[in-house]
């Protein structure tokens, strides 16, 4: 039977306990510095037993899913005492520091940087669902800095959760991109929250024409603050830049507003529907 | 058998016709200065017959479903033609500029002011699909300056479509609170698509990622700018009002991260995660 070991009992980590299970019948042992996640995890039924790094050395597969801030220490921790065939995998969703801090650490092709592109605005244990991973796609950083086997090993590991599998070997290139795609979204979202929030006394109000756009844009916002003020940190200089463009744009139209500008306002939203065109072919895959 | 006319055959005014045809049997008069979605409207048999405007004195009831920067001038001619029983309801994302130009109206009082907080980020009447109203909202403007007679049929009327009916009674209040709450979704989505693709020119890789959040966070952007151009200008004051609160909330979030203040990072976010609790109940009433 598989032994695999997930330190952070969260929506990663719990529903890639799930998948493991359900695809491998792994035994899984799970560690989480907040006892009522582990507890809780054990009771759902995805975690078969508590356990500590000291006692994780047994285990062919070691998976990191805590906030990104503590990846780097708890990956040397690991490598330090794990076996020679351990596989190492980390799903932050920043790189670079992750794969700075290994890069000369004498077991780094024992390692493997991968970030899968999923999630719910759901946080915790109880967030872990089945089938988070389908037809997603798992980005692995820096290949060539693991071992050919382990590589393999997790390419068969995530194609088996029938994921995607696309290679970012630059960890910069990466963590530029998503604070582009992903962590911009995110801060425009709480933004916007926090907009109608304060202007809008009546809850009664925002419940009533939240359905009018405003419920699936704010989305994000429900997000973990635990999970994503490290993420916003690590990867700071990207996203100040992709924030910059971002409030650049936003001026740019108000401007055009301001203006009186309705040719323009209509050639810009005309411009950006494209990326109804760029999106299309997600839905494609995902009903493959 | 009911006659309805609808004018302006998209997301909106295609939905309506095809409840109304379920609920009612009616006889759907169809007007659209897009020939091409006339007679898509009838392929797609939710629209009788092609109507115009001189011809549709004989229905019971009119609904503009048009862009709104033509809905006022549409309501006046409309009004100014039908019999003295006829209810006129226009469905526009805005209130107050159609208010006001019917407020001295002779036939004010057939004229309901509606707004139903419902739709999809796709337009025409391909857009239109069943149940797109069951479990929203429907907003009535200035309820006192329609009869009480026609008041309440239109109450019925979208009741029977399964909506719920709220009231707000001054147009500009509405005006001003669905600028947070809905137009600056559109524009905080529009300016995130327009952002990822001027930055990334790969689209392979907004592909990628935009399952961390971007897909949903952008869906708005592949709104029509026929229908929202006209929005923004008419509702500009209140839009600009809500645009400047949010660009000040991003460079507020902007000093934050270049002050790696990661404490008040996790407040501002924590402190909107309380938008998790105002749209929970969205959810309780969509599986009554």
């Amino acid at each position: 039977m598989k032994k695999i070991a997930i330190i952070g009992l969260g929506l990663i980590g719990g529903s890639l306990a799930i998948e493991l299970k359900k695809y491998y019948h792994a035994y899984i042992i799970g560690i989480d510095n907040d006892e009522m996640h582990l507890n809780k995890s054990i009771e759902l039924g995805f975690v078969d037993e508590a356990g500590s790094l000291p006692n994780i050395s047994s285990c062919n597969l070691v998976i990191i899913a805590t906030p990104v801030n503590i990846i780097p220490i708890l990956a040397i921790e690991i490598l330090n005492s794990i076996s020679p065939d351990t596989l190492v995998i980390d799903v932050g969703s920043t790189k670079a520091t992750i794969c700075n801090a290994l890069s000369h650490h004498p077991k780094r092709e024992n390692y493997v940087a991968t970030h899968p592109i999923a999630g719910t605005e759901f946080s915790g244990p109880t967030a872990a669902i089945p089938n988070l991973f389908k037809n997603k796609v798992l980005i692995i950083c820096e290949k060539h800095l693991s071992s050919a086997a382990l590589l393999e090993k997790t390419i068969q590991l995530f194609e088996n959760l029938q994921m995607r599998i696309t290679f970012i070997d630059d960890a910069d290139v990466h963590d530029k991109q998503i604070a582009y795609v992903s962590h911009l979204s995110h801060i425009s979202s709480f933004m916007l929250g926090k907009t109608v929030l304060e202007k809008e006394n009546n809850e009664n109000t925002i419940f009533n024409m939240a359905g009018s756009g405003f419920e699936s844009t704010v989305r994000l916002a429900k997000s973990s603050p635990k999970t994503w003020t490290p993420i916003f940190m690590q990867n700071k200089n990207n996203i100040l830049e992709s924030l910059d463009e971002y409030i650049k744009n936003l001026t740019l139209f108000k401007d055009l507003l301001v203006n009186e500008d309705d040719q323009q306002v209509f050639e810009v939203m005309k411009n950006t529907n494209r990326i109804k065109d760029v999106l299309s072919g997600i839905n494609k895959i995902k009903t493959i």
